[in-house]
């Protein structure tokens, strides 16, 4: 089960300034929800509990009072290995989690997901913090 | 025949928020409509109908109400594999049934066509839901 | 010679709705005209009348009531093969002959000639149909 | 139904001289055959008779007496579009057929399978005609 | 635990002839065992079992009497997914398990796994079956 | 027609050695047959003599005691320009053109032609002149 | 440590015209802090005082009165060489620095650093001079 | 010495017009300045006059009365050759050059240097005609 | 200085049978020896003790008793950082350490280093173990 | 002129060893001889001796007692800047050049010129040493 309390920040060295971090991890994982569209889902399921899902998630963020710590995130991510979601699921559970823990001035995220049953899905949330509402 | 009846959706999750969700499907092919550009289809057509073309096809989305189920989507897809259908028939017509079924905030299809006679086509149809229409 | 009166066109079937055609043509080719660039044509003008031009043509365009009909358009740019034309004519005629043709609501039209004595030219005429002149 | 009759020859106009003609068709398409490995081909088969495939199909030889006409090999390969039939027999069938039409010094078919199930399969039959036999 | 109980076959449909199968598979994952390299692994350890790895498996084998079943190989490379092994064992052990199942006339298993500290490693293991040791 | 009389030499500078020359001539074209592969070349047959081809031309040789004018050899290449002419055949014609011209010391020529109704063909003829035959 | 004192500039020699300057430094290297991300730099800081990170720094400018001396800001980034330091301080760091020496019209600095623990980061700070502060 | 006397013009075939010309010059070398960045330089000069530098200029412009001729272009980017030059001067001065002969509508001038000591720079001038001005 | 005492082995989990360790490290740098060839590296001698060097190190070896430890490897590299060494010692002492710490049966090094002065350099040491001299 | 007594060498660290080393360097240019295929180069001629040649010089050696030094080549090859010549000549006279200063085991010199007429020339020159010969 994703655990956002793995996520951990410490204090922006730039707070005045609005600069951009972005993070790319190639190497997501997570398993499919019982009863979904690979029907293989079912078999494999008797020894883990769901097929399994690759993507690369993409973060990109304007950092207000904190930034995150890189190796949390990393484990914060490892913690999606053995969960059965959605494809938009993943995505805004960590559009949703970083929000909460960082209050970024922007942020985007973007799950990139590997082709299934010969399609490839792209899911993006893109939603800016308070400062930047207006624009 | 496309059989949009095939499509089958889903509640959107995040419904409160505007995101995007982007396929693309590399693996579709159709026929070209008996008398079409390609001579050969006349005698190919003795045996299945019509010359075949191949395309990949691209729709990206703002979920509204509904989200389009991924398999029912892959096999709407195949229902085309033995129509024969002009390029421009393909992309509207998968616009119309996906407008229809979806009622998305806003919608993009793509169809990128495979080189015929030295010539490849890409047709694009995009237009706003009720909602962004005013954009 | 260009012979713009070997271009067909169907009706648009979908006329109610802004949608984009693009088509690229890897094949084309003309003759520099006699006294041009490469003195080498002149030799070979004694053959053929001069030296070959290679290009990709790129076309884009909104239709309005009629589109081109793809085998026609082969037929059209074939009969530049021949011919001894600057590209500046080249893109500006094939513009010419489409936009009269077709009456598109918008129309792109990018020749990217192969390298000649080092230099590289791609030549783009962009226009607005009436509807959308104004923006 | 794979149909070897359609395959039709030209006599080979170098005869004396080894050479090599090797041909790509990008656009090969079949059928998964039923209780194949994609369970959602049985939902499909309902209406076309099983999911669809998609390959690459390689082929080299060196002539003999004869060539393969290419519009005729076109034509042969569209007609496995509606067979249900597994990787290795497409592969394997695709060599049988053109080895008994065209009697070649020496022949290769790969056959390189769009990825299913996560897993990408290419299958390669490689022999050598009676001259070349004993290398 | 890797499962090779998973693996299904069936028979070779052209058992008397060499042909080549070749399937790559990126999409693998395993665990590192604790106490490797990456000492994040301690702490995900409490969570899982040990920090991912992610590698590109490829199999190219020349079947004898039976191939291998495609779904019944993704289920097994599925089994590695909560393991604790070294890239040595990942790769061996997929090799001795399918030398066994398949019986092979021929085969070659390579691991690439991704990136670890700044480098990336890729295990081969190769060799002949009884017809072909003699080579 | 192709004019091997336009083929220029000038003697090896370096013929106590054996070195190698590689060419390549990405825009060679030529026509099609009437009754060819292409129907469409009949109804272009009333423009310029049947529908056009496009390759790219390698050229390996090492020279013994004369090399290819670059020039000359461009001029040739372009006297295919409005010849009606198989694929086999301008390969093995441009083969037997410079073997004859240059008599060197070994030759390969490679024409690697554009897509056509799907499939793309490479043809080879490679061939060692007499200090290189036993080899 | 960073050493500004390292940079010189030169006369802009066109300094009544805005024009963009872009320096891409791919072999940017830099300490990771003690205590950081990852805990192999304890072990190597017994060494040399931290684990190697690795980068790409790009700089945009638009320059004022003076342009950057190319070889002064090669010597400048290599002063980061022995530092153990932060992401956000190496691309923030560059970013203060040359805005101090060059009072640019505008600047970008954007840090592309390698793969670490299987996430790569791209830190991209900009800001207008005061010349486009109002756009 | 960059030599504009080199340039010669062509009226602009479609002056009511406005479309875009784009050059890529790949093959742009001249010499660093004496006491220049590379002190090789200072040897070489011994020689030649200044280390070489080597660049791809990109022009790009909308023509109003005059076209640029290719080979007259081709021949005053020749004359950079031997001058000893700084890449800020090279790119302005082309600029400059090039309005005075042309009075275009509007021109960009991109070059792009070969890395040096590490380091790739990039230059762009930008500006527009009478016409364009008001932007 | 190089330190081989870091490098740490462990043993062969597979002695009976020859296969391939492939590992490549992108991220190698060391510094260029005072009075070497870039003489930029005299002021920066000043700070550092000589200019940088990157490079990436390519190890290809079939283990026989011991395989090298990947952590420790990646120690055993980062300790030339500070080094000023020519390029032919740096490849030929890690193939020296590695021979003398792992007794392979075949090993090869790739040094592939950054361009400097507009040269790329690749220096490739291979040598077979005892068990594989005679092939 | 090319000036082979810009040539030095150092002593090989490991003369007991047979490694290889390679360089390439893509920014080399001559000038055409005058009367050659561009006959622009009559006009150029005035200005400067002859039209540019480029070309990627590719050099690969096994050393025997010594090494080329890295920036005495780089000299070695600029001295052919303004030397009117052919690219066979270019290409046998580096060779010449280097196996007289190096008499290396082993010598591969590839030159990889740019297009010219349409048309890419490769030369490339190979030759052992003495202790080589045998194999």
């Amino acid at each position: 089960m994703p655990q956002p309390k793995l996520l951990e920040t410490f204090p922006n060295p730039y707070p005045k300034r609005d600069y951009e971090i972005f993070m790319t991890c190639p190497e997501f994982t997570s398993l499919c929800p019982l009863g979904g569209i690979e029907t293989d889902a079912a078999e494999l399921a008797l020894l883990t509990g769901g097929a399994p899902d690759f993507a690369t998630i993409n973060i990109t963020y304007v950092p207000d009072r904190v930034c995150v710590e890189l190796k949390s995130l990393k484990l914060y991510l490892w913690s999606f290995r053995n969960d059965g979601i959605f494809y938009e699921r993943v995505v805004n559970t960590i559009f949703d989690d970083l929000v909460k823990a960082l209050k970024p001035r922007k942020m985007t995220i973007v799950g990139d997901f590997n082709i299934r049953g010969g399609i490839k899905s792209v899911i993006t949330v893109e939603q800016h913090g308070p400062r930047n509402k207006k624009r």
